[in-house]
């Protein structure tokens, strides 16, 4: 049976408008902060508080879903944890919204709704994530995250990954790089400013002061005969899983000339003609993996056994059988949530007859 | 007359071959430290120092090229610096080794001459740079190195991006961001690690060690009737001077709703179909650029004044002839060496008859 369901880019839809404008804008947050339709996720130890959807009287699989909290859910915990950290995600895409004020040929008042709905991700320290996993029995914080956040609904999943990145950024960082001293969080969670007074990060704008995203090359490489691909599995994968090969893109480096590195590095293979595909924000913590198509111009496998265990040419059929027809039994490759996966199939995709 | 140089990927392009796996042999690497054909080149505040080529006989302009120092011209200076930070850059492309090797039907042995040009960049303190151009006459510091960078010739540009990169990185990452304690560096300057033993961040693999890289969406924003370009500029460019509108990447983002989201902020223009160009690393200080072209879906501009000062759309005539006739007289864009310059450039070349 064909079950592949299609993900155009899971961890990349999203259901808001980060609205980066009002990050600075401390009224507006703070006026939010405490609205009544605005929704809070909340996070422990970087997994996000779920529920299940769906239910025992329905016939279908239950469903994992964020639970979405409201202030009076969170205002004792916010109140309590002095670790929280409160992010500010965005507010839902309204449509219906600027439509409705056009029609009413009138911008919206300084001090009147907006209407707009905000969401904002909490982080809570393990006794107040204890103490809510008590009081809301249906619920329960998703971990470990992986392969559990590839569960999540689409939408919702583009909202766990921001949130889950800049709050990972704020749990990995929370001194100043540049001099060891504490920090303080501002504009909405996106900022991180120094509290040495005379410390350098604070005179010019540098990078320390804003979240790290870390871009990853992932690439499906064709054989020079166009009907075989390369794929590899590194030791800590299941059993039977091989994938596109990826690595971290290097300062100095174009996404081009890091395809070629990593393909050499890890399996000696030469690349020559690298053309990008798409790409997904991939929130393990913080990476934008971008997928390219990459045309092998050598066919020697050479396997550097420190960055992987095992890498080799299947054939356009053997690929077919495992990704379309779900044939398990020889290897398999990553479920459709990933790029990997989105890769692999455009390239069966293409001058395939399916 | 056309002076437009085709600069491919000025930062992109390198003479040398990274080779990673070198970063954790020790040995190998303090052998090339003193080995007599080893190249260094020095930076003093992120600034590379530089020599001029050409000289006044030659009726050409002088080139800006890197001073290449050997073992014996750094020996002091890197027993005096405390603060000296050593980066192993890669070996000399030497297509001619690998050929020789082949031929003679082995490899290279163990404890063998490789013959491999290691390149090392080494960061020095002001007193040790003040020293050194009192001893070098004809060598001085590249500073300030915007837009003084861009005279080097290509394939330099390329290791002075790699290595001022890696160099801002160790610049203002001096302390541990996890816990605020000491560093030390490793890996041939590819990582850092934290020196209190109980870190968080010694546990697994985390961000914290490895350089930093952010990545950055710069647009050409084609206006819906395809004959018109969106350009703007900032308070800081020189007066007369735009670009394509350009942003930060976000966590939990992809590169294509970065553009849009970057676009809609600082010009109030709605974007649909993005499609990935090109892409240069820009040691500034260590930015991936990804360029696309973007059609816009909606014409109006709003300019976020917190942004930029001013964006405008432009005709293709208008653009042609500045590009390619190099008329500066109504507006500018940047040089060739700037990815703007090439997506513009690469718009242009876009269904015209030039
Ligand atoms: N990694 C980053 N480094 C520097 N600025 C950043 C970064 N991420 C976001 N920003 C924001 O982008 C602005 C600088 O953008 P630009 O003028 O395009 O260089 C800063 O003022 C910050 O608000
Ligand atoms: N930003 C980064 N985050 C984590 N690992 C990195 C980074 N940059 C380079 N690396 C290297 O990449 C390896 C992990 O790669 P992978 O197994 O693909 O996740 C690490 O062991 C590091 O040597």
């Amino acid at each position: 049976s064909n079950d592949v369901k299609e993900y155009e880019n899971y961890f990349g839809l999203t259901l808001l408008d980060r609205r980066s404008d009002k990050r600075t804008d401390s009224k507006w947050l703070s006026k939010k902060q405490s609205h009544p339709t605005t929704v809070y996720i909340l996070f422990s130890n970087l997994s996000p508080l779920v529920t299940l959807g769906g239910g025992i009287e329905s016939s279908q699989q239950p469903e994992v879903k964020l639970c979405r909290l409201y202030h009076k859910d969170v205002e004792q915990c916010m109140k309590q944890t002095e670790e929280g950290t409160l992010i500010f995600l965005g507010v839902e895409l309204q449509f219906h919204m600027n439509l409705l004020a056009a029609y009413n040929g009138r911008a919206v008042q300084e001090d009147e709704e907006d209407g707009l709905v905000a969401w904002f991700a909490l982080s809570v320290d393990s006794a107040s994530a204890e103490k809510f996993k008590q009081e809301h029995e249906d619920c329960y914080f998703l971990h470990p995250p992986m392969p559990a956040l590839l569960q999540l609904p689409e939408k919702e999943a583009g909202v766990v990954a921001q949130a889950r990145s800049v709050l990972a950024w704020h749990n990995r960082y929370r001194f100043c790089p540049t001099c060891g001293s504490a920090t303080k969080i501002e504009e909405g969670g996106y900022k991180k400013t120094c509290l040495k007074e005379d410390c350098p990060s604070l005179q010019g704008v540098h990078n320390t002061s804003y979240p790290r995203v870390d871009p990853v090359v992932i690439m499906q490489v064709i054989h020079p005969d166009g009907n075989h691909c390369l794929l590899g599995r590194q030791k800590r994968f299941p059993p039977g899983m091989f994938t596109c090969l990826a690595g971290f893109v290097e300062p100095g480096e174009t996404i081009e000339d890091a395809v070629r590195r990593e393909v050499e590095e890890e399996a000696g293979v030469k690349v020559g003609h690298v053309q990008y595909v798409s790409c997904q924000p991939w929130p393990m913590p913080s990476s934008l993996m971008i997928g390219c198509l990459a045309v092998a111009v050598s066919t020697e496998i050479k396997v550097d056994k420190n960055e992987i265990e095992d890498a080799r040419w299947f054939t356009r059929e053997q690929v077919v059988e495992v990704l379309i027809k779900g044939n398990k039994r020889a290897f398999f490759v990553p479920p459709s949530q990933a790029i990997a996966h989105q890769l692999i199939k455009h390239w069966i995709g293409m001058n395939a007859n399916l």
